[in-house]
């Protein structure tokens, strides 16, 4: 077994390496790079959709999936500068595939929507400023203790389709005591990809923290 | 890259070769093996302590997370047998784990919950005769597009929380057309784990399909 654990710490550690390179020059360029986790069909692109419009800069939008260009239609139907991922089979991006889908034009916000997927994304840098997960009241209040790593490692939470909250048995109370645990920092959003509802807020938020990443105070 | 991938070939090989053994110790053993796929918080353990009551044999289950033991508790709470395996960090079960996990007693049903992710489990076998993959209304009906190898490989496929469906947007025919593409002949069972709703009819099939299985004919 020690060889393929060796063979899996080269493979991280290039890719750790090639993430720090990208993010520096994201930095230089003054593009802030967001991270977007969340399971299958937690509303990552219907996020974007509402988030950018909000944003007082442009964004672009990097999208990852296993197969399909559908999201990226989406963004292009809504006129936002979109490009696609298809990992084929791998079940996260990595830096490798981030660098070379940056185009030298990316101004303002890029965001990453990577593989729905609430285990693998959270392990790989890929050049990001932040990391932004999406969870919903759908998939039920356990999630954090059984996922704890994107959990513990996002900058901001978005706790979606709140518009389901009377239909869903979600305990709410719980969840949080869940993030809390692995995460007392991190802001909770409440937010309704299918109302709108909370975008604004996070949208501002993403302004401040942009702001201030890039002026290298936090 | 080579090393890398020979690596990796050799444990998935490794993976089927004891996949296969535990397969067919199961079956010597007159062992019915269910590998249950679905995205976090689609409802696979509420799906099982629907089903279960409903087998006119005993069941035993394995219960896959990242980390904590909430399913086990839930299972064995409802007087049915679990046991949990925490992979700590990996994506998926694997043969080695299963191997272990199966208590020489086992009779009729070996229900093995994989861990919440619409990718990696349906890469690897763990024994199983076959496998059942749990989806949502509430992910939305383009997943078979953007997930396409575990709607393909499903024997059988469960499509959840129909109760939610006056409340989302989901188009039920383009994702009966997705999934089609990909597998023609697997069942499509509309449930819901909330009011039990279709159960039934999923556990005649089981029924069905375990007695033709372990007789050699499917």
């Amino acid at each position: 077994m020690s060889q393929e654990i060796e063979v899996l710490e080269e493979v991280m550690e290039r890719n750790t390496r090639l993430a720090r390179e990208v993010n520096a020059d994201l930095t230089r360029r003054g593009v802030f790079a967001v991270n977007l986790m969340g399971s299958p069909g937690s509303g990552k692109t219907t996020t974007l959709l509402r988030l950018i419009p909000l944003l007082g800069a442009p964004a672009f939008v990097i999208e990852g999936d296993i197969e399909s260009d559908i999201d990226t239609r989406r963004m292009t139907a809504a006129g936002i500068r979109a490009v696609q991922i298809n990992t084929g089979g791998a079940c996260h991006l990595d830096s490798p595939l981030i660098a070379q889908a940056i185009p030298p034009d990316a101004k303002g916000y890029l965001f990453i929507e990577n593989i729905g997927n609430l285990v693998c994304p959270a392990e790989f840098l890929i050049g990001e400023h932040i990391k932004v997960l999406i969870a919903t009241l759908a998939e039920g209040s356990d999630k954090p203790y059984k996922y704890p790593l994107a959990f513990e490692k996002a900058d901001a939470i978005l706790l979606n389709k709140t518009d389901l909250l009377p239909h869903v048995d979600f305990d709410r109370e719980y969840f949080t005591a869940g993030v809390r645990k692995l995460n007392p920092e991190a802001p909770l959003f409440p937010v309704s990809g299918k109302t709108g509802e909370g975008m604004a807020t996070v949208a501002a938020w993403l302004e401040e923290k942009a702001k201030a990443v890039l002026a290298g105070e936090a």
